[in-house]
């Protein structure tokens, strides 16, 4: 059987049901493999991959050390039923509460991102003995039915079908909610209004409060200065559990371990996928505070998984923790992120004025792009699909949302890389300015 | 490091959070290593698993093809985002659509069973503009938000959260919820009570009725013949979506590819997990047919996650599926299941009264457990503890549900293993009957 770009497309379009789309509509780009920070097809055209795939691949593509941790325990123990004790996951959940500190006893895991959130969802409204979920207009939370329903972004509104859920507006200075003008006021105006949601809704009835450690998919959005402290004293105040979102922003992304240790605030609960092994095994969990652990030492947690704790998930995120700490893929995150990376955005925003802002930290950027400066006026839909075919072409995977293009690439990424990735972007953009401005 | 019985357990307790479970109350099996139907612990120990785990290992533990399969595809292409194409994906596809027939058109990928009926939910949802989906209280779907709420056991009570959710009865003879004395009367007053609560919820409202194949966890509890043709029809009448869950029935469990199979009825989606790679990878999905699919050419599909059609999980489903078509494991699970395990199980019932019924087919059946065959009392969760751990202590690892032993090896179980599963249940009801009959 022959295998090219044409047979693997004309398949998918055949067989394959995509994800948040018109079906006929798709053209998905074809993947046969990768290596570090880089993907090819089957005609050798090579990507310099700055989305992370879905900001997940932390460690880059086809690490060797992970891929052997994965092999080592596929000759093992590939699966077991979540009753059992099993040495990998052992491993996995004692390293993740190393990370963690502390204040933490324990870890649930999962298959991904959203049922992390359904089951901290479940914890926290056993614990409290609360129904209501207060999450952000602007955050993914996931797809399933308490996690979609968590969910800010519009892909929430097809699929409410799960009670309890109020939204609040959480901080955005460049698109301002509380009409502020700087930092230290969108962040007193943002709590003032986070405080105004609970009294109106009733302390009392509010279970959790569920937020992205630094929400990601609405754009990257770094909350000011004081804010998530903030959120932690509203929490204690009205006895509301704090769910923190890691799993887009956790493992190294930000330039530490989980983003909320930018803050110097502990969650009750931190939820994670994504990073904690780089996506090679699908995988996700929770990791709870010692005072909801001891709620559940004598009481029934009425939830459950049958690939909860599954052995090569659990080997895949011992390796991925293990080569994160030996290659120093958190400092170099950190180093690069902040260094070349931070200041080639900022250079390219000088340049070129279809460049709304630039926010980020580590290895996880926003450029929003605007038609025009005074007016933020976004790109259209249309506009950002031409931005992102011609980056493609010239080699380079981004990250596409709404408006802006998010610059996510491995937590090991090289300045060489940065540099070819910023080349690539700056022409692009210089063709766009040309094109869709509008001053 | 020494790893034993010991450390792992201690290991377990300190760190691990399980499901279902009061967390102080759990002595967790420690497990090593499998192959094929047995399984190892730290001291050597063996279990003969009749349990398959959580029903689904039904290519037995460490299948070195299955191995080999996801071995290669770690070297080529590990973890890929859901929007481009891939090769492992598209064969997947291809392979699942050739088992569920020519009225299907595309496969949908998650990570699990709960999010492939979230998805399937969904898609029902969607298609139908119709909010309630249906389900009985005898099955169990899932435990994130939407899809433990169709759940109709008990687990579904602290996790209502989910609206648009109606239960019903459906057919279990042997504890009747329609005073029925047969397998016909109980087939048609199933069906005339489930077009009762269509009736009285009001069709126009009912986007799905959602059904296990063969209903599990609540008991193996094989429809009468006549009845899944009966729901099939009463969802044609409505226009009502069909989804059926294969996850716990489908890959050969049942002597058939898929459990619907042995009705000669075509569901509209089939949701699927578990047996579909034996659990090696954490994988589900949807087959959807034709017109569903159809229905979505020109309309957005609002669902999707990080690791749909993960390329391990897809190359662990191909090579799944070949080695059980290659292997002829349907057919073993149909032969053995169907001769010596079902004499044996019937035999075992002939011999000890604590037996209250055997049923089920394949390599699926229940042994429900009474205290007195006329009252049908049920076993008490201590009694049933006692034998669960008599049968553990003997070597045998089987899946207790309530007042049940569910009786679930692999599909390419040895008559061999039967005669050792079927000694150890022998001696242990013997030891039962004296211990628990109350006649």
């Amino acid at each position: 059987m022959t295998i090219n770009n044409q047979t693997v497309f004309d398949a998918d379009r055949a067989h394959v049901f995509h994800s948040w789309s018109i079906q006929s509509a798709l053209k998905p780009l074809i993947i046969k493999s990768g290596l570090g920070s880089y993907l090819w097809d089957y005609e050798g055209k090579r990507y310099l991959d700055f989305s992370s795939q879905l900001i997940n691949t932390n460690v880059g593509h086809q690490h060797p050390k992970v891929i052997a941790g994965i092999k080592t325990q596929l000759d093992t123990l590939t699966t077991i039923a979540p009753a059992t004790a099993n040495h990998a996951r052992n491993e996995a959940a004692e390293r993740l509460l190393a990370i963690a500190g502390d204040d933490f006893a324990k870890v649930f895991f999962t298959n991904a991102g959203a049922d992390a959130n359904e089951n901290a969802i479940r914890m926290a409204r056993l614990y409290t003995g609360r129904d209501k979920v207060l999450s952000s207009y602007r955050s993914y939370h996931g797809n399933t039915g308490a996690a979609i329903a968590a969910t800010g972004d519009t892909r929430r509104v097809p699929n409410e079908y799960s009670r309890g859920h109020v939204h609040f507006f959480s901080p955005y200075l460049y698109r301002s909610d509380f009409w502020a003008t700087d930092e230290a006021q969108e962040c007193e105006r943002g709590l003032q209004h986070l405080r105004r949601v609970i009294e109106a809704e009733g302390a009392s009835s509010i279970a959790a409060i569920l937020l992205e450690a630094l929400p990601g998919t609405a754009g990257v959005l770094v909350p000011p200065s004081g804010y998530m402290q903030g959120v932690r004293q509203l929490c204690d105040e009205f006895g509301i559990v704090l769910i923190m979102d890691e799993v887009m922003a956790g493992f190294g992304r930000t330039g530490k371990w989980f983003a909320h240790q930018h803050y110097n605030i502990t969650p009750d609960l931190i939820t994670f996928a994504k990073g904690v092994n780089s996506g090679y095994v699908p995988a996700g969990g929770v990791i709870i505070h010692q005072k909801i652990n001891a709620y559940f030492d004598d009481k029934s947690f009425p939830g459950g998984l049958t690939y909860s704790g599954h052995p090569l998930a659990m080997a895949s995120i011992v390796a991925t923790l293990d080569v994160m700490a030996q290659e120093h893929m958190i400092e170099n995150a950190d180093t690069i992120g902040n260094g070349v990376l931070a200041q080639g955005l900022k250079a390219l925003a000088d340049k070129h004025t279809i460049i709304g802002e630039v926010r980020g930290m580590g290895v996880f950027w926003a450029l929003e792009l605007v038609k025009n400066r005074h007016s933020k006026q976004k790109l259209s839909a249309d506009e950002m699909n031409t931005i992102k075919a011609a980056l493609i072409e010239r080699g380079l995977l981004p990250f596409i949302a709404e408006n802006r293009i998010h610059v996510a690439p491995p937590c090991n990424v090289s300045t060489d890389e940065v540099a070819q990735a910023l080349a690539i972007v700056d022409e692009v953009l210089g063709m766009a300015c040309t094109q869709f401005i509008n001053e």
